[in-house]
């Protein structure tokens, strides 16, 4: 079982029904859901990613059915599912066709592997085929208060590695894998069920804002970008701040300065009614004005849940307006080609009166040794 | 980047030639590679898994090109491929779309979201899609002896581990999360870039095969099942070895000496133009001749190479004959349903003149704290 949100293990009934009322409401007859998030917010289990499928079947008007091997069967415990396990001879793709018999719509986990999504589309000939977030992203999109607190956690939890990093961690002479291991480590130390990723990008690297940690050693005198992050109760934390070992130079205290002025500016302008594409043009707009606007590469943030990276966007385009209880980041950055990089990102939530900033770690340049 | 596999550097243009080869026989127009193992085999170059497409496309009879995210495409050095990065507001899809104009057939990769693969197919009406393994597969599954070389120093680091756990591991009054971590962090000290996965499923857990280790304390007397593994290169490993809190009851030893004589006969099995069933049969039949047969619920083995689990299978129905090269695990196991469980896992590739075994920890029933 994945970790349970604590207090939500009779909510997860609650959400199947909500759900199957969006389904009829939008005339689909069945949900066919795999890894990723869709699991775990439903049933409160994760299917692992594997060759052996693991398939939820949600009619939208009968009970839902799981289909999983049965060497996995154990793992799972709810009692108002239908299981069916399959051994290692059976034919799990037949077994969900054979349940969907006369579907007409059906959503398809995003994620499901798309070699799942051919042998199913040949045994449901004529079937129409939707992401299955067109029907569960309304819903997964306002997070209850049992997610904002576990989201809350998470983030405390990664404000509690950050407090302890100038005294804890050396980076000058270290390589960024050493540092990215040492984040992770402190992420669990601070109560993260487990620490999925850590981005250390040292110097030049910091102009990679996905950069890979690696053998590179950290010199003295350059800024690390640390964006890591983990799971509590199956949310995640996701955090950025940028350090320098040693003394900045003016113009990556200018730079910081810029971000950070960016990083306030999005924050500032969370409220509920307000689209998403006004947070990202409020963070672009100090980051333009100050003359960075060619290095900030990525739009200002994403939302955050069971997924990482999920619905919504702060992404120009987006009028999807905020409402109390989306959760997402806050995350501008300058990126500077071969010569260095600086992000700050926080996670917030819309609520009644604005913002409810869910990190609060310090967000000024912070010299480590 | 991914880490590049050591020498490979050069070979990947060569594998894509061949692909390309292959490609030309089988009638297929275009693979289209996204997440999992293709990219890192064919660019060495390893995609996100995010919402933001990264996809390779492979011509039969022209260059490849790189569609990536323009955030992302820094990590990209590869000199060869023609890459074509894309910034927040632009259709990656319709990239993908556009460069595969006058397609009859695509490979897709396998583990391709499905969302991405929905809206290929709304903008590629009339293309037979096929799973891109059908392509690769042949390939992927004859190991290089670089390739080996990678599996091999990944197996003889948890060998180390495996080595070091009974003086340095506690496990009465210790949950299985602490172990899970305390094997994990010793995969990377004995040279893992990261450690996948640890599964430690004590006493009664040890009855479910693929148990999420947990807060569970451990008690004396209980047998532990511990199958851990991480990645060299971007090569796995994958072990498992049960051991024992204390003494053994005589149905531990029992069982645990069962298990053992169907791993020894696994192995013995291995040699070229052997069935995969082959392995699995010899296995079983050692099982289930002590009576145990209902109670071992999976195959024998997988494959394995940049995936944890590839093809080839070790499963009843697998007509594939070994060949030198191929890679895969043997690990037959007992569940006793709410009692215990018994793993004993092996790497193995197959050689010319046999088997040549990538583990060499002792598999005897080892006794800890």
């Amino acid at each position: 079982m994945t970790p349970s949100v604590g207090g939500l293990q009779n909510g997860y009934k609650s959400r199947l029904g909500r759900l199957q009322e969006v389904m009829t409401r939008e005339g689909v007859d069945v949900l066919l859901l795999s890894v990723g998030p869709d699991l775990p917010y439903l049933i409160g289990y994760e299917a692992m990613a594997s060759e052996r499928l693991t398939m939820l079947i949600v009619h939208s008007d009968a009970d839902p059915q799981l289909v999983i091997p049965e060497l996995e069967a154990p793992r799972i415990e709810a009692e108002y599912l239908d299981v069916l396990s399959w051994v290692e001879l059976d034919d799990p793709i037949r077994m969900v066709a054979d349940a969907c018999k006369g579907a007409q719509v059906a959503g398809l986990g995003d994620h499901t592997w798309s070699v799942f999504m051919m042998r199913l589309q040949d045994h449901l000939d004529g079937v129409k085929w939707q992401p299955a977030s067109t029907y569960t992203g309304s819903l997964r999109m306002i997070k209850d208060e049992h997610e904002v607190e576990a989201l809350r956690a998470a983030a405390h939890g990664v404000d509690r590695v950050l407090a302890r990093v100038p005294g804890a961690v050396r980076f000058g002479g270290r390589t960024e894998l050493d540092v990215a291991r040492d984040l992770k480590r402190m992420a669990e130390e601070e109560g993260h069920d487990d620490a999925d990723f850590a981005i250390v990008a040292s110097g030049p690297n910091g102009a990679s804002p996905h950069h890979d940690p690696g053998r590179r050693v950290i010199q003295g005198g350059e800024t690390v970008v640390c964006d890591f992050g983990g799971r509590v109760d199956g949310y995640h934390s996701d955090v950025t701040r940028t350090f320098v070992v040693g003394e900045p130079t003016s113009e990556m205290a200018e730079v910081h300065s810029v971000v950070l002025e960016a990083n306030r500016a999005g924050r500032a302008a969370v409220r509920p009614g307000v689209a998403c594409q006004q947070i990202d043009r409020a963070a672009r707009q100090v980051i333009t004005g100050a003359g960075y606007g060619d290095y900030f590469i990525h739009r200002t943030g994403h939302g955050i849940g069971l997924e990482v990276h999920e619905h919504p966007y702060m992404v120009e385009g987006n009028e999807q307006v905020l409402q109390p209880g989306m959760a997402f980041s806050i995350e501008p950055g300058i990126y500077l080609p071969r010569r260095f990089g600086v992000r700050i990102e926080d996670i917030a939530v819309c609520d009644p009166s604005g913002i409810d900033e869910l990190n609060r770690a310090p967000r000024e340049l912070v010299s480590v040794d």
